[in-house]
Formats: C-alpha cells, sequence, structure tokens
C-alpha cells in the first residue's frame, strides 16, 4: 500500500509519479558508503554536464523545439558558435538536410533531442548517427536525453553515440536533482585535447575525472558533495528498473503511448507531431480544440484528480497541452493514472464546452 | 521515535545528521504548489550561485583553508584575476592587513569562509564588512556560509553583506542538493551593470531573475526544473529552525562546540585554530597526537558508532581529523550523538595507543 497522501496524479512530461519504494529511499540516512550504491550499478553514472566544445567552436542544433534553443543559449554563453537547423513545430530536420549541413561546415560536434518535452518530438537517433559518422566522422554526436531515458530505446554503443545527458526526473523515475551523463571514449579524449581550459567550474571534467579515476582505484578524494540521498533513491529506481529486461520496459512505454494517442484521436484532437514515426511515447503534446482555453482545462482537470502540463513552445504555449507518460505511472497498472488521465480530458473537454465535431 | 535504520552517527562537518521530520518530508510525492512552500518563509531564498564578477575584474580571497583555493579556482575559470591574501594554517587574516591590501588595488569584491570547513577556522564578519565599507566602499563582500549559515551568528543586513552563499547540507539541516544564496540590492545592481554577458549558463541571475520576478508576481515561468522533494525537506527543516528564537539556536551550538572543545583538550590535544575568537562553533578541526594515525582512529570510531572524517587540507590532510556538531546532533540533545562523540574519541585515542602525556 502507498504510504503518499492522497494528492492529484502528476501527468506532466516530468517530474512525474515516483514508486513509494523510490520516495522511501530518499528518506535514508545519509551515508558515506556510497561505494556500495555505485558498484551495484552496471551503468557508468556520472553527475555532471558536458562541455566539450571550445570557445569559437562550430556546433549543429537539429531544433525540435523549445530545448534546441536552449541548447543554442548554453552554447553561446561559453562562447561556442550554433547552427541551429529549424523545421516546424511538430517536425524534426531530414535526413538529407542534415547530410547537406554537415557538408557545408566542420562541426565539433551536433546536438539532437532525442525527445523535446515541448512538442512531443522524438527523434531517430540510430540512423542520425550513422549518418553523422558517415559523412563527418569526426563530429560528436551529443544527444540530449532528458525526456528519453528510460522510456525510449537507446544503444549507446552500438549506435556510436558519443554522449547523452539526461536527468533523474523523468522515465528513470528518481526525484529530480541529479545531472546524469554517459560519454564515449573518444568524448573524453576530445576533452583532453582541448587547448584552452574548460569554461565552467562545477560542469567540468577537469574538476570530476580525477575524483571518478579515485572512485575506481577505490581512494578517497573530494570536489564537491553529492546528495547520498538521491544517490539512494537513484539506486533503488534503478534496480527495478532493471528488475526486468529494458525491451520490455520500453514495450509497455509504447504499447501505453498508443492507447493515449489513440484516445486523443477518438476526441477528434491533433498532436503538434502530425507523423507516428515522430511522436513519443513518455508524452503526448495535444492541439487544443478551437475556443477551449488550457487557463480552463487545466484547472478542471486538477479537480479531476489529474495534472497535465500547458503549453512550453513560446510561439503557441497556449494552444496545446502536454501530458506525461512515463515511469510507475506507465509500469504500474494498478495505479491506474493513464486510464485516469484519459477518462479526465474527456470529460474535462466536454465541461468546457468542447463537442467532438 | 524514529523511523531512520539504526546507524553510526555522521559527525563530520557536513553531510550532517537530518532530523526524522525532515528525511521524512523528502519522500513527499512531486507537488508543483511550490508557492505555498516558498510563502511560509520569511527569507528570500534563491537557489544558484553568484556571479557577479566579470573576466579580468581583480577580486581579494582571505584564505582560511582547502576552501579559498576552491574560490580562487572558480574565479580563474571564469577570468577574474584572484589575489589571495594567505595565512599560517589554522590563522585567519588580520584586518589590518586586509586594510593594506584593499588600500593597494581596487576590488569588485572580496571573499571571506565564514567557517572554512577543512580548518574549523570561523572569520568575523562584522568587523570585516566595517573595514570593507569604510576603506573599500564599492567592494563588495561576498561570504562562504555553506558549514555557518544556522549555526553563527549572521546578520545579513544590518552588518552590510552583499552576497552568503550557503548549501542545504550542514547547519541548515536538509539533505544535500540545493545551493542557496543571499544577495543584496546593490549586489543585483552589480550584476545588471555588468558589460559582458556571464559566464555561466545554469548558474546565471540573466536565467534566473525573469524567473524570481515571475515568481513574485505569481505568474508561471521556466527555465529549469527544481527538486520539489529538496525543497519539501528545506520547508520543514527550516520551520524547524524558526520555531524557536535563532539566538538560542546559535547559542547552544556554542554551549555544544565549547564542551567539545574543553573535552579535546582535556585528552590533551590541540585545534588547528590556535586562538579560541577563530574557532568554528559547528565543527573542530584536531591535531592528531604524534604517532596516531587517522587512518587507524577513524575505522575504529566507526565501530563505536560514530563517523568523523578525516582532514581535507591538503598539506597537513593525514595529520587532523574533524567532527562536525551542528543540527540535530546538537539541538536535539535525547540523540546523545555529542556524548557518543566525545566518549568515543576518548576510548579510541586509547585503543590505538595514546595516552595524554
Amino acid at each position: 500500500m502507498s504510504t503518499q497522501q492522497a494528492h492529484p496524479t502528476l501527468l506532466i512530461p516530468g517530474p512525474i509519479e515516483f514508486d513509494d519504494a523510490v520516495l522511501q529511499s530518499m528518506s535514508h540516512y545519509s551515508s558515506l558508503r556510497r561505494n556500495s550504491l555505485y558498484a551495484a550499478q552496471a551503468l557508468p553514472i556520472y553527475l555532471f554536464h558536458f562541455l566539450t566544445p571550445q570557445p569559437g567552436d562550430e556546433v549543429l542544433v537539429l531544433h525540435t523545439g523549445y530545448f534546441a534553443d536552449s541548447f543554442a543559449d548554453c552554447f553561446e554563453t561559453y562562447g561556442v558558435k550554433p547552427t541551429q537547423l529549424k523545421v516546424k513545430i511538430g517536425e524534426r530536420p531530414l535526413l538529407d538536410e542534415i547530410e547537406k549541413a554537415l557538408k557545408e561546415k566542420k562541426y565539433k560536434l551536433i546536438t539532437v533531442t532525442h525527445v523535446d518535452t515541448s512538442t512531443g518530438v522524438l527523434s531517430e537517433l540510430k540512423k542520425l548517427s550513422e549518418l553523422v559518422h558517415r559523412v563527418s566522422p569526426e563530429t560528436l554526436v551529443v544527444v540530449d536525453g532528458v525526456c528519453s531515458v528510460g522510456c525510449e530505446e537507446i544503444e549507446f554503443d552500438s549506435w556510436g553515440l558519443d554522449a547523452v545527458i539526461t536527468a533523474s526526473q523523468k522515465a528513470i523515475g528518481c526525484p529530480a536533482g541529479l545531472s546524469i551523463s554517459y560519454y564515449s571514449g573518444r568524448a573524453i579524449e576530445s576533452f583532453k585535447a582541448r587547448k584552452t581550459p574548460p569554461g565552467s567550474y562545477f560542469a567540468s571534467f577537469k574538476n570530476w575525472l580525477p575524483i571518478m579515476q579515485n572512485y575506481e582505484a577505490k581512494k578517497p578524494s573530494y570536489f564537491a558533495t553529492p546528495s547520498p540521498q538521491l544517490i539512494h533513491a537513484l539506486h533503488t529506481s534503478l534496480t527495478q528498473i532493471l528488475s526486468i529486461p529494458l525491451s520490455e520496459r520500453f514495450a509497455k512505454h509504447k504499447a501505453t503511448s498508443q492507447k493515449i494517442k489513440k484516445a486523443v484521436a477518438d476526441l477528434g484532437l491533433k498532436q503538434l507531431a502530425p507523423n507516428p514515426a515522430d511522436q513519443a511515447n513518455g508524452m503526448t503534446a495535444i492541439y487544443l480544440p478551437e475556443g477551449v482555453k488550457a487557463a480552463e482545462l487545466l484547472p478542471n482537470l486538477v479537480k479531476k484528480g489529474v495534472i497535465f502540463a500547458g503549453g512550453l513552445h513560446k510561439e503557441i504555449a497556449t494552444k496545446y497541452v502536454r501530458v506525461g507518460h512515463m515511469g510507475v505511472s506507465v509500469m504500474d497498472e494498478g495505479r491506474g493514472d493513464v486510464e485516469k488521465a484519459i477518462e479526465a480530458l474527456g470529460t474535462g473537454l466536454k465541461e468546457v464546452g468542447y463537442e467532438k465535431a
């Protein structure tokens, strides 16, 4: 039985609903025996950002919504020159356009938002990475996996990815506060080969690599204080995730996503991403029908016990809403979160005056 | 009764032992009604770093241990030029020396580590700030309060401080993961007047000021995802802290510190900080007696159920140990943490062969 107080079901694209066991792990005392926690994980998990490019470097940013603009802003802050490949809202750059761009200029790295939380657009990583390795083999492939790691298929090594940057609070199912990243050997080499010092103090390989190396060598060392509680909760959620084959987890997210997307279509509503192949499996971004305001619909849904998110893409923020379907809300069917969401959306729309044409 | 599993008492200078109610707050579901949490606080609490100086700016760093070196490293990463005022280990720069330094050059800001966790040295803020305002009124007074906020007296406004930067996991008594900072109006103005764009993306007023302004205006806005669980736990611990006069809290930390320091002296041991006025009230750094190794003593103490920290100051790291006495270990006498620490230190030293001369 849940020890959590009754509360409206949080169905936004992160933070998500968390499993009881994970939340209870948060209330663990501070343990300094972090080694045992780390060692229990099969995956290399390191907690910092990726800042390989040097000032003046050119990078190619594939734009599928808000988070590409964030990537570009971030690069500009550090003197790196982003070129954005933009498309219409709900679409993603085509491989042909990307190939053309890669041939026009030498890019230090290319970034792709695997799932853009602002639009629900899913990018295709495998073919993209093949293309980059073929056309511009020195360009690093950097993936924003914030809304995809844990609910979308990613094969880091076999797809030849160089960096996947994610966070704890979405499909990984651990409360917000951890930045979790994966890097290829050549990404690390690229960092080591840089000629200018890193432009960030905290989010820097320079300060964290020695800590990781000492960790591997079982030597104590210090740069900054981690959060034992968050790491404890992460350990619990990763243990749960790895308790069944990942393929099952991804299939379940896909099936649940299909169910929600069918309900949306049955209501006569359209998604931001019109092409099924470009639709995320952990969230759905839905255009509101003519005359329905998010400011009316969302509070109505809260009264029914479910929380959806408003729009985030600047140009159309008031015209759509977003539903998250990741983690326990998908994997623990007994909670009934998804049915509750579908039911609430249908009756909620009716109550604010919408009738299917 | 505590719901925490039995565990060795963590008596290091942070992270510290946490109150049950605070830890239980961590296992709270993600609530988006953060407004109610914030609004309950009397203090303006904003979660980011301070990066006012521009590349080329000169800053004066008062050195009392490891964390001044960190401050200097951090400034250099962003192109700012630190001048360190160094002293012997266990001491702090005298006001006369600081006055001389301030008269020699124009500094954009001066930094002081209120309590340096590596040495247990307490700096005097009130007279320091008076001096800076008198001699170099345009210089901003920036305080590293990581090991002092919540256990040492600080009067932000009346002492004329411009920034106090702290973290959640020490005397504030909330698990690690929040950076909590206070800024004066003139610090904000100084940021706004800068001519070069800020050198950091995440830790930047440029990205957070609009969020804070929208928050005050009750308008939704987004830059990055905060951790509702940590903020919930912070709310619980601040509510506890503010449930009695702060003066009582500080007096209790002082009295407990005196008790520990007397026990240390009674054992014939010396502190890194020889001058009582320079000794922190939330931690004690103790030189090991000749022939006693930290690598022997610390595991022996763990067997007795208490965890002390080893040395952190590079030059003498193996020659001393550190005891933290902050938060619930001090305020909740029923736990007996302090007596346990004193008892364990005495018998532990005997068991590794030390006898008082």
